[in-house]
């Protein structure tokens, strides 16, 4: 079997299992953006009603999947992974929304279907995504999610730094900044700017799994570096789709960066260079797996990195 | 001495201590929005400026108070409360940027300045409100907020429940459907709207306070009773003031509800109609606070009431 071969199958395997948590993950989404018993009020109903559209109408889940897996490995496989996985997901979607908006990257489409603010209109987004953003936290905090108040308590706080403008607020205004911007973004700065944006949410389900399962202090440090070169690596792998693919294929306009002039590792690096680059990252999260000491319980979270590298979507 | 002169010298002693209160909040939020050692960096700084401008020029800070008084009056005055003050000030705050949007209400002034996006770009607005949400969160949820982690995880629960799409974005959006709609909201609709938008988060200030200083059950009871008075007189007051003051007086734009043919409790029940109600609101709050046998510990929280019946912006 050669290399290459061997990465397909870690793929496949991975994509497979990924595939089945989908649909509790979305049962969960559903769950908890139901309508309330006194909410049957239509006017109150198209807040919801766009809250349910901008969560459910697809994704490939895979913030859920890195919490969910990563408790599950540690052995903690209850609900309570699933609703902070779902927290996490849904501070996903409200930075999608809002990033479609006009005034940020003004998309028309989002996994093939119309954005939010197209599908409604834009105070209705603006609306929604607020209140999904909210939304994360009351589920965060629900004493469901974890019998200690103090490890929700630190969920919170850790979704907030990762979301807020130290971690994903934040690395959006230096994307949007950076477009408009005299002087182009340096390696370094491009690096920083995409951990915030893309890796923190990324590397922050990683260690919600971790703190949802008590992991010893070097564990935590393993999953925090696990996480944060799955982020840098996501985010590669993101421009590289976009500036090889073409919309039908993606679901959303391809070829945008390129059309904005806007700096991403590819580039800089060039479509090679980025690859190598994944390649090293692959390895550097693949690396903190086995200092986690996880055994054959760690191979899907191994399989997690090849597969962030060689999505195609 | 009149019963009009008892009031005018609860006022009065009322906004004295506000005023008195105001300088230890807005030194608590201006620590909790500096800059990071290592964010020297001119293009996020862009973010944090606009976080700042948004939060720091101004204000009542009457959420703040209400939360600090209630755990005061229990008997807890240490930085919790003030910590916990100053995430419901920096929700109250997101939420002014937000429905400033051009989406939204359209406004340009705010406080006599320029609004967020004006004084940024509406890209910067939404980001800011997006991120002082987050923070909001961030600081409830950190240890120095209560020693006890379930109740700082209760206080992210209750302040996501008071702000989100049950509460006050919720609130927010049957407020803007209602403009457009056909039929126009009917006084329980009306009551109901402003109960969620601006009622749930002055009620939780309250309520908040009393989780801090683990208020009986039955003292809860009556803080929620006049947390919910106090709202509903709030926005009452805030309707009168906009149906009859200046810009110049208002520090935004007046008379913007009539304009857009909003739906308030004051063309409902006329203006003489709308004070009746709000003085049944104030003797309702006072009430309850009565009922919490706080004795002379209470008595800022009873000028409150008249404080938010009379106030003139």
């Amino acid at each position: 079997m050669t290399d290459l071969s061997a990465r397909d199958a870690a793929v496949e395997a991975f994509r497979l299992r990924l595939d089945q948590s989908k649909p509790r993950v979305e049962a969960m989404l559903d769950t908890l953006l139901a309508p309330t018993p006194s909410g049957g009020n239509d006017r109150r109903g198209r807040l919801l009603d766009a809250m349910r559209y901008s969560v459910l109408l697809g994704g490939k889940r895979l913030r859920p999947f890195l919490l969910i897996e990563t408790a599950r490995a540690l052995g903690v496989g209850d609900d309570g992974p699933l609703r902070a996985a779902c927290a996490v997901e849904l501070v996903h979607c409200y930075s999608l929304v809002h990033d479609d908006l006009p005034a940020m990257d003004d998309d028309d489409l989002r996994r093939g279907r119309p954005t939010t603010h197209r599908a409604f209109d834009e105070a209705t987004a603006i609306l929604a995504g607020d209140a999904l953003l909210t939304l994360a936290f009351e589920v965060m905090a629900d004493a469901p999610t974890h019998p200690d108040g103090s490890v929700r308590a630190a969920l919170c706080a850790g979704l907030a730094r990762a979301s807020g403008h130290t971690g994903m607020a934040g690395g959006q205004m230096l994307d949007i900044s950076a477009e408009t911007a005299t002087t182009p973004l340096e390696r370094s700065e491009i690096a920083r700017m995409q951990a915030m944006k893309t890796g923190a949410l990324l590397q922050f389900s990683v260690e919600a799994g971790a703190m949802i399962a008590s992991a010893s202090s070097p564990r935590r440090d393993a999953f925090s570096q696990y996480g944060a070169a799955i982020g840098a690596a996501f985010q590669i792998a993101d421009d590289l789709l976009d500036a090889e693919s073409d919309a039908a294929a993606l679901g959303k306009r391809a070829g945008k960066d390129g059309e904005r002039n806007k700096a991403t590792l590819v580039s800089i690096l060039g479509a090679n260079g980025a690859r190598r680059e994944l390649d090293r990252l692959v390895a550097e999260a693949q690396l903190a797996i086995t200092e986690a000491r996880l055994g054959e319980e760690g191979r899907f979270l191994c399989f997690a990195a090849k597969y962030v590298a060689s999505r195609q979507n």
